[in-house]
């Protein structure tokens, strides 16, 4: 088995999760039906549904809404209350603005630019070089106009380099002019505390699978108050507000999962914290040409880590780590075997070639000191040979004018 | 174990199901993941994708675009078609035309709805009291205006009456004219012979959790020609038209799911036809006042009876048989407490009170004859307990004048 260091892409299923979610697959019936073993089905979802609400600190368990993972949650949260502070449709809307930031996920970006294309008027809040949010100027952006700002999306950690951000500051501006809040707490869940009745927010985007929980099932926790449209249409399961047959195996896995990952989130944290800085410390103590990017300590997620190594090409990081047993992660998006630099890392003013250099170390439950120290142990020699190949391996020289 | 007669609602899971899909989940990483143990998953899914496209005849197994279930493919057909033949977006629409049919899945119904209250344009086709496309009309009114219809979607087999439609009728003149034909086949699937290839669709919905596969993922089969827009913004997984992290296990156990639903069509629903017909022959020689529901023989689904019980409450109908042991449906939605007759019997032309005291039996991979038998055998008393308990059961009298 390699070394795994890639838990914010998905991380393995711990054993726990397991076997309440093979105990429930062989069960199984659709909860909307009325016969004894559907409504069985029903009170063991609700069951798992009150459970995620005390994870994440919901007032109510009806404010879990059941999708399918966060990208969908994150589309739901900003198509759905866009359309519901716009008379339910794209058509002169009253309240076009937009606000989120340049270094969320790509299903933020990628819905807001949709938006955009549909009429919304998006504002694009910066952020440092660390990848922090400049709150006084959002602040000042969300008052600037409230009347007509449909909403505001913001990630409470960033999934590349893990900058965390004010979300709480953000949020009690936001409750108080009345403009909806959305966070994306995907990166986020299991590793600080989350408190959805005390952020200020309107509506929370989690996914099951970066806690070991299964892929294919997330929610939405939303505000008892709050009615976005649909963007799932149909049966109408999920407070009318999303339809398709709800997934009682995967929310009961997803609810262990949740138990495990927040039940003593400040010890869990606190482990994740120690194995993350003896890592970071490592690499600063061996490698010259590696530079953290993002916070130090309590400013960013306690199980990630993220470099840059100038002058070795991220891809050829990944590749040897990966012959010598270590799974990473360039966290760039990868496109017809082109690498791109990752928007994040160019938001947070980073030159092409240094955004092209980085490497995601990400440390999940089962991480431990000998799997640190073997990177550590590795990591030069990688380092040595990815300098010595250069910044080509990705994009071709004669390619490299027209990127 | 109760005797299970509710397999369209949600199959359960076979155990050579079981078995590949709980192998999967020990062993799982995210497929878009770079390093070896991501690569494998790739593989994986790609096999799992090469499965699926075989058993629903699909040309190539880029055909195959994984959702969330079957919500998710109607939804993304739907308004992903619309807006690909409307220049992106909902303003002016030069196709604003969408043909279905009014006893469609709400999945269909409810997302028409919603294009209509974005400009669209819908034309409901009729259907006879057996719930049969009138053919002559459709074709009629899909050769009226073409070049201002972005698309047409009819449901390969209805849902709660088990009728199946001229799909290949549809789809060949369809194709002719340009305009996009979307299949809803999450009923039909391992019930009848669909080859996605020779059927004239664009588009064709199908789920895993009908066929014993998971709950929560499905597929779109897309012609490779279709660009619809996406309507899950993101990464961009699925042929840059849908986001969200791949579920390899889903997938797999799918795959494995639609291996064995489409192995031996042809023997799989003569067993089907078999045990039906007994269903439904043993029905009519005891029950004076069942009426069957749709079409007999060929014309309707192998696995699928649908009666009304003329006098009778469902819901009476169901909780007496699930008193009995026997899980059965109503097929009705049930919103609050208060059951609403089926829009797909009304749609036939039933009364209201005829609508509502619809049962449906559906079967599956275990069905047996002596279940069949059981049925029968307990059925004379529950029809006649419910017929004395009236048609009072689900709305109260006083409501309903309002109904």
């Amino acid at each position: 088995m390699p070394i795994y260091l890639d838990h914010a892409a998905t991380s393995p299923m711990p054993a726990e999760v397991l076997d309440v979610y093979t105990a429930e697959l062989s069960r199984r019936a659709n909860p909307s039906a009325l016969h004894a073993v559907g409504q069985a089905a029903r009170m063991r979802i609700e069951t798992a549904r009150e459970d995620i609400a005390r994870g994440v600190g919901a007032a109510t368990s009806s404010e879990v809404i059941f999708t399918s993972g966060g990208t969908e949650a994150d589309n739901f949260a900003l198509k759905g209350l866009y359309l519901s502070r716009n008379n339910s449709t794209f058509d002169a809307p009253v309240r076009p603005r937009v606000l989120t930031t340049t270094i969320e996920h790509h299903a933020i970006l990628d819905s807001v630019e949709w938006l955009a294309s549909q009429g919304a008027e998006i504002v694009y809040l910066d952020v440092d070089e660390e990848g922090h949010l400049d709150l006084d100027a959002a602040l000042a952006e969300l008052r600037r106009a409230p009347e007509s700002t449909a909403l505001i999306s913001i990630m409470a950690a960033n999934n590349e380099i893990g900058t965390l951000q004010p979300i709480a500051e953000i949020g009690a501006v936001a409750n108080d002019l009345g403009v909806p809040f959305h966070i994306d707490a995907v990166q986020a869940l299991g590793q600080i505390p989350l408190n959805f009745a005390h952020l200020g927010a309107t509506a929370m985007s989690i996914t099951a699978h970066k806690i070991g929980g299964p892929v294919g099932i997330g929610a939405l926790l939303l505000d008892r108050g709050a009615a976005p449209a649909p963007i799932l249409h149909g049966g109408g399961q999920e407070r009318g507000v999303r339809s398709g047959t709800l997934d009682v195996a995967g929310a009961v896995a997803f609810a262990k999962a949740v138990e495990l990952a927040t039940a003593d989130i400040e010890t869990r944290a606190a482990r994740f914290s120690f194995l993350r800085d003896r890592l970071i410390a490592g690499i600063e103590d061996t490698i010259d040409n590696a530079t953290l990017s993002g916070r130090r300590g309590g400013g960013r997620l306690p199980a990630n880590a993220h470099f840059t190594f100038s002058g070795c090409e991220g891809d050829s990081l990944l590749f040897g780590l990966d012959a010598r047993g270590l799974a990473t992660s360039t966290a760039s998006a990868c496109s017809a075997g082109v690498s791109r630099p990752s928007h994040v890392l160019l938001a947070c003013g980073m030159e092409e070639d240094v955004a092209r250099s980085a490497q995601r170390f990400s440390l999940g439950h089962d991480s431990t000191e000998e799997e640190v120290d073997r990177l550590l142990e590795v990591l030069p020699e990688v380092v040595e040979q990815a300098h010595q190949a250069g910044m080509v391996s990705a994009t071709p020289r004669w390619m490299q004018g027209a990127s």
